[in-house]
């Protein structure tokens, strides 16, 4: 049901080009119609809502002032930047958001020459504006990079340490700090504390203060000479000494809603030649609609709803989420084990952990967007003789992968980590999909990297996990629901490298690790109908591996099929690795992998894109069809 | 030659508990024995001197007013603990540091139980030390997490990230940042700029006025309304309102050498029951040994030298390091290609960008300890349209491993990874080991992966990377001396995924990567006069494999080995995927992989390390020798 808005404004504009043919005038109105349209957009869509509407009057003040697609627009993580793909030319398809064939819930390079860099993971986007300016400067060209960042991503070490190095960028570098007092959760630490100071002691400045101040402070600032005193004193009518010690001109705080006040700081800030400049300005996430504004979570991320209402389509009751399961089950056998901790960071629900925090908020720290320091934390507490627990998704302990080695490993220190969104990831696309933690984890010497197939082993691993002190141990599970197996009553301790038979057959055996069990159990049906008669081991570990039953299963079987929800180099690799030093493959037994391909996969359904991945169970039959196919030259005869 | 200094004091204290038993007034010649037998120690050993000459009155200090081990003393990096070494029970093994079988070079938990986290990668240290500090406050201990700090290594985001972290864990956590404005190198950007500001516009505080301003410190924060003025009056004092916006308590800066400051100082803020404090202590590297001082940096690390005069043993002249042939070659590609620019992560003569830099010092850009951001300003570099070269050891590309996948490969953006140090490393050990770069790299669909097997080969590869556009590329090469092979006057353009046969023979094939090619031809003549005909090839990449030269080799070799410098999941894991996938291997074809063992090696004679590792060339006999003997059925007839 479309809602359409009238949107007689927005309807002139195709491309920022257009937005700054209008006059000033017009662009409260101009913002309005954006905002309906995007509601309407999400609607149908669904998405992430909140972000976009907190930033749709400065969205709109930004490319009304600045010169896009030459000055570099870099949005940080991306969630907010549906008002600006409105703007440059992506509104006949706004509606396909999210969807396979769609566009993307984030910024991206491919889409549009005004998404210079794409992002989806936080705190990237000063680094990447700061590379912007870098070349343009060296070329002498006059176009900034301008980076637009939320105050939970400044919570990153990423962040603090582009801020670090921004100095010799000098006005070819913006950054303007979008300052909700929320991400995806409220944000955590002193930096938040300290913005919040900074917000509630300073009064928003007056139209004609501002503009006087803003040309008063870049005159001033060109003598380098300041003294101490009036340094600080300056910064106690500014707040942003931290900014400042950083090496920016600080301006701020700002009302970001309000474009009599953003225009001008913005074309002042263009118009000079100091800098780098960090605006800090106030928004509000969700603002504009009212059943966002007044929701806990500003709706960040919602399904299809009702504009007029705002009632959120329901998803059909289903078996609980992988996370849910985690949280509840650490929460509970932590009950009894008061060494038990769970860190997150800065995502308490997405990862569970909320659920934990209700039971034992002393135990639960959320660290903000702070993956490094959560893992090393982590690896205190674990040698303090803790038992901590650290959530964090596939894609985003990506960000902690020296952590993991030189801290954990290295060391051998028990730190569990839970590995959520492990695998394809549906809408949120490639930048979020956790294709390479059995990779990257189980290279690693004194690691334990289990996968779960389903919510009832997602239990028994959480435990296992919990009981295991010999070193890191690390469990991964899918994104999204559970199967719809039974949970079991009491978690049961899983022997470290030991995999299960599911099903016993003579001719093939299909090695499965995580959630395409079901995948090779169906599979497996098939080729039994085909007279190949399958056997179907859960491995469970990737490493390490169980090899006395790969060994048996090599022994007795003609055709070997591994299958992961991982890229190259993980489950696949360690067992032929195995086979191979063992001389298992040396006479005639074919073996074959199955894997995330070698590409970068879009956006789309999960199922769908584990059949473009060639992972679903017809996919794993012809697999083994074409491996009986092979004659004896190792030749293959007919293709499927 | 020995020059054992008199340590009368220092001979009474095996540790701190012996320490804590001289009177204060003992503590100044103490620090000048601990200095003298570190010196010596050093002399005959070589390692890192100028970081721990700057921290002798400091471990001092620490060791007497603190409670360690039960307070959890946590060095960050490690290169300055030489001295804690020394008090706290290792003075017998002393000059054994870096050798094999002696004292790593860092701090290591199975060392003592006063290392309760080892360290050798910067900015963890804090992390940790929260760790401790709130595992102890969970279950109602007392001890203390202490984190001591360079002010180089403060400028990694993971430090800040702990920083904003800090203020839970009250006064059970403490900081010193030792700065000494010097890490390896001098620290960049805007903190170190900042801490420049705080050292010159104050005064080093009095003995009187200090330990009272202390106590007025503590006392007074304890009222939590100080208004606006009162804290930047208060921090125009201090000079630490950064540290303290971040939740902490600063005091400093404190002249680090005075232990009449440093005790007093310490013992306030271990009386205090406010925190967390961040200590701010002004230190000198390679304070106290004029050779170090008058150095340009500090003897940070030294071979073996002579006490008396500073002068260094001279290591055989040889061919060039590895980082200086890339730091020249690329030094000259940039003379012509104005688009090349070189990124560090404070690492600029270890990487041999320092050359780079003395030509084009507007295209080289040290970013401080900052991989992260380094690896996404080098992307946003190449979105604009240059060809940055990121040069950063394989160890510390593990920071920036998200920003490798998720700015650089996902968007398939043409960032050049100049990694040095790839493979075994020698004294530096396991924290520093380059195991991990082929598999976690060749797993990134898009990317490129090479390895040089000697230094003519690393200039055929800096020069490709420069002309490769299509996509992240990266090459690998190892720490220390090339092989003394020619350097070529023109460099060579490689064919993408080609790799080279150096040497041809029919039964054995031995499929290498990188710089064990050496040890290959070796193994090759051994195998040869054992009537073993065999073919050696430079795979060059692992990524795009050279898949018609391996499909060749295998079908016309018995046996085919690989061989890398790298743990499992890089070459060896892609050549067994490929191989199966296509069948190769079904029909007899003997394939083993050599690789990394799965452990972490400790520090030792690199060619000693290999023989550790199996992977020098009579491990390769062995391994085909092995190969041949296993029998039709599989199992292997006997061992060698």
């Amino acid at each position: 049901m479309s809602h359409a808005p009238q949107t007689p404004l927005l309807d002139r504009v195709q491309s920022p080009a257009d937005l700054r043919k209008l006059d000033k005038s017009e662009l409260r109105q101009f913002s309005d119609e954006l905002r309906a349209e995007m509601i309407d957009a999400v609607s149908t869509s669904g998405g992430h809502l909140g972000s976009g509407l907190g930033v749709v009057e400065l969205t709109t003040a930004i490319h009304y002032v600045f010169n896009t697609p030459e000055d570099r627009l870099v949005w940080d993580v991306g969630h907010q930047c549906y008002p600006h793909k409105i703007i440059t030319g992506r509104r006949d398809r706004i509606r396909t958001l999210r969807q396979g064939g769609g566009l993307s819930g984030f910024t991206k390079r491919a889409e549009s020459e005004y998404d210079p860099f794409g992002a989806a993971h936080s705190s990237t986007s000063i680094s990447a504006a700061l590379g912007f300016a870098m070349a343009n400067k060296l070329n002498d060209k006059t176009g900034r990079g301008i980076a637009v960042i939320g105050d939970g991503s400044m919570s990153a070490g990423m962040a603090y340490e582009a801020m670090n190095n921004a100095e010799q960028a000098g006005n070819r570098l913006v950054v303007i700090l979008n300052d909700n007092d929320m991400s995806i959760a409220p944000p955590v630490g002193g930096l938040s504390a300290y913005l919040a100071r900074m917000v509630s002691s300073s009064e928003y400045l007056g139209l004609r203060s501002l503009a006087s101040k803003v040309t008063r402070k870049f005159s001033r600032r060109v003598h380098k000479a300041l003294d101490k005193a009036e340094e600080f004193t300056r910064g106690m009518v500014t707040g942003g000494t931290l900014f400042e010690e950083l090496g920016f001109y600080y301006v701020g705080p700002i009302d970001g809603h309000n474009l009599d006040h953003l225009i001008p700081v913005l074309e002042n800030v263009r118009d000079s030649d100091q800098g780098p400049v960090l605006i800090h300005v106030v928004t509000q996430k969700g603002k504009g609609y009212a059943p966002a504004e007044n929701s806990a979570d500003k709706y960040h991320g919602v399904p299809k709803f009702d504009v007029v209402t705002g009632e959120k389509a329901k998803s059909a009751a289903g078996p609980p989420a992988y996370q849910n399961v985690f949280g509840d089950t650490l929460a509970k056998l932590a009950e009894t084990d008061k060494r038990i901790c769970a860190i997150t960071a800065a995502m308490p629900s997405g990862t569970g952990v909320d659920r934990f925090a209700e039971a034992h908020p002393e135990r639960a720290f959320d660290v903000g967007i702070a993956e490094q320091h959560g893992v090393t934390f982590a690896a205190g507490l674990a040698a303090q003789g803790m038992r901590p627990f650290a959530a964090i998704y596939s894609t985003f302990l990506q960000r902690a992968y020296d952590q993991v080695v030189h801290d954990v490993a290295i060391q051998n220190l028990p730190v569990r980590f839970a590995i959520d969104r492990a695998g394809l990831v549906g809408a949120d696309g490639c930048t979020h999909a956790g294709s390479f933690d059995i990779t990257y984890l189980a290279t690693l010497p004194n690691f334990v990297v289990m996968a779960a197939a389903d919510e009832a082993e997602l239990v028994h691993m959480t435990y296992t996990a919990a009981e295991y002190d010999e070193g890191p141990i690390a469990f991964r599970y899918p994104r999204g629901n559970g199967v719809g197996v039974e949970l079991p009553e009491v978690p049961q301790k899983l022997e470290i490298g030991k995999g299960r038979i599911v099903r016993e057959g003579s001719k093939v055996a299909i090695l499965s690790l995580g959630a395409r069990l079901a995948e090779a159990k169906k599979a497996a049906e098939t080729l039994e109908a085909k007279g190949l008669s399958t056997t179907v081991a859960d491995l469970r570990f990737a490493k390490p591996l169980d090899k006395d039953m790969i060994e048996k299963l090599m022994r007795a079987h003609e055709v070997v099929v591994t299958i992961e929800e991982g890229a190259i180099g993980g489950l696949g690799a360690h067992v032929l690795t195995f086979a191979s030093d063992e001389g298992l493959t040396d006479n005639g037994l074919k073996v074959r992998t199955m894997r995330l391909p070698d590409v970068f996969q879009d956006h789309d359904d999960p199922h769908k894109q584990y059949d473009e991945a060639g992972l679903n169970a017809p996919d794993i039959v012809a697999t083994v069809l074409r491996a009986f196919r092979h004659n004896s030259a190792g030749v293959e005869e007919a293709r499927v």
